[in-house]
């Protein structure tokens, strides 16, 4: 059941034309330029130390819940792949987040990641504190991977393409402007570039050789705003509950542990 | 698939000792005192007139998407539904919603309300300048209906228990409040009380009656909660766009059109 069909979202009507790969792949990154994550005023604040202990705890508590379900998406476009060597290089990308054994991949580091910040483990793996609105986002981003067509599945991945630049932004500064952040504690961060260089190579290649009308075109670029507006979504939902304000929704995070 | 088991939420673990149906009821009901919407501040600030027209707008541009999703909800409910007598009765509501023709029922009143305010038809029905937490959202609603238990999806509806209540307030200050807004404008708000009591009784029996063990009841007073909890992030992401400090996101409605 394709339920995320609610509202379709148009960005570039120039793709009605038909692009070049290469022209499709400057469309793509202006999107990221223009949307990704990087641009949004909580991580803006992150970089500038101004984050509570509070915010910070509620950001990794909260994307916990994105990196716990990302294997889940991976194993959804995995299932849809009928190609054997594309599935080959797509599971990489659960291997890199379960590892060996479930928890020694990214989610464990991860997780690593929010118990150094304080947090309880079993509180963050249970998910039971996150923002409602973090879960409405990441299970329209799964939903997304299992009721779109797989080109856009892929396309949806994209955001993987600005993940470096991001990386190099928030990790310097975390340890520059928190005392309380170590090397150790964003040993996450460590392995992510290489294996998102690696990880978008390959889908940007697939995209721009798969999205071969006008109308795939535009699907691939339409996509790829979906996801953008999923990271950006969880930044709002985060800067409303635990910014200035503070609005915390009822059974959400809160400092006291209730 | 079961996408929306992200994170499972419980409310009242009391409900581990099994409640009679009458408690069930209670139980319910102190759900909504405690989360449904007419306690956020989004809501207060309508009724005490203090939303500007952006405001105003916005919400009736996204609570559409909502709206308009609503008929497609019942109709998942409806097709996973058994009893033919059980399918009778829900069938009201896609009815309500859509009127004879389509365009005469819930959907048309709400979208009148909108264009009442100043917004153009087609941009509302396209949805396209909703905000993405919106969409998310409702999304999750939808996403829940197909994939919980046809009893959990049932007591999702049951936040109608408590909308006449919303619309009591809601309606009066409107008129009250905003020299803009009229007692036509409000078309859409005549009809739901009634049908909102017809709708919420039939589907409280059906829950109390059909809850008979401690997971069941706990089940619905978690799919209960989700629904607030839905409702309650459609106005969170209001506030936070359009609210004092203003974070509107990419690509979502603007005064100026854009």
């Amino acid at each position: 059941m394709n339920v995320m069909t609610i509202a379709p979202r148009s960005f570039h009507d120039a793709a009605t034309d038909g692009l070049t790969p290469a022209q499709l792949e400057t469309v793509l990154r202006q999107v990221g330029a223009e949307r990704y994550h990087n641009r949004h005023p909580f991580h803006h604040k992150m970089t500038s130390g101004a984050l509570s202990k509070l915010e910070m705890r509620a950001w990794a508590l909260n994307r916990y819940c994105y990196q716990a379900v990302i294997p889940r998406k991976d194993a959804t476009i995995l299932a849809r792949a009928e190609d054997p060597a594309f599935r080959a290089e797509w599971r990489k990308r659960i291997e890199d987040h379960d590892g060996d054994d479930g928890w020694s991949g990214g989610i464990a580091r991860w997780l690593y990641l929010a118990t150094s910040l304080g947090l309880d483990a079993d509180a963050v793996k249970s998910e039971r504190l996150a923002l409602p609105a973090t879960r409405f986002a990441v299970g329209a981003y799964l939903s997304f991977c299992a009721n779109r067509t797989l080109l856009e599945a892929v396309a949806s991945s994209l955001t993987e393409l600005f993940s470096p630049v991001i990386i190099g932004e928030r990790v310097p500064a975390m340890l520059a402007k928190y005392d309380y952040i170590t090397d150790d504690t964003l040993a996450y961060f460590k392995k992510r570039p290489e294996q998102a260089s690696r990880d978008s190579d390959f889908a940007l290649a697939y995209v721009v050789s798969h999205a071969d009308t006008p109308e795939r075109q535009q699907s691939v670029i339409d996509a790829l705003v979906f996801k953008c507006d999923i990271l950006w979504a969880m930044l709002d939902a985060l800067e409303h509950a635990y910014g200035g304000a503070g609005h915390i929704p009822p059974g959400a995070y809160r400092e006291d542990g209730t």
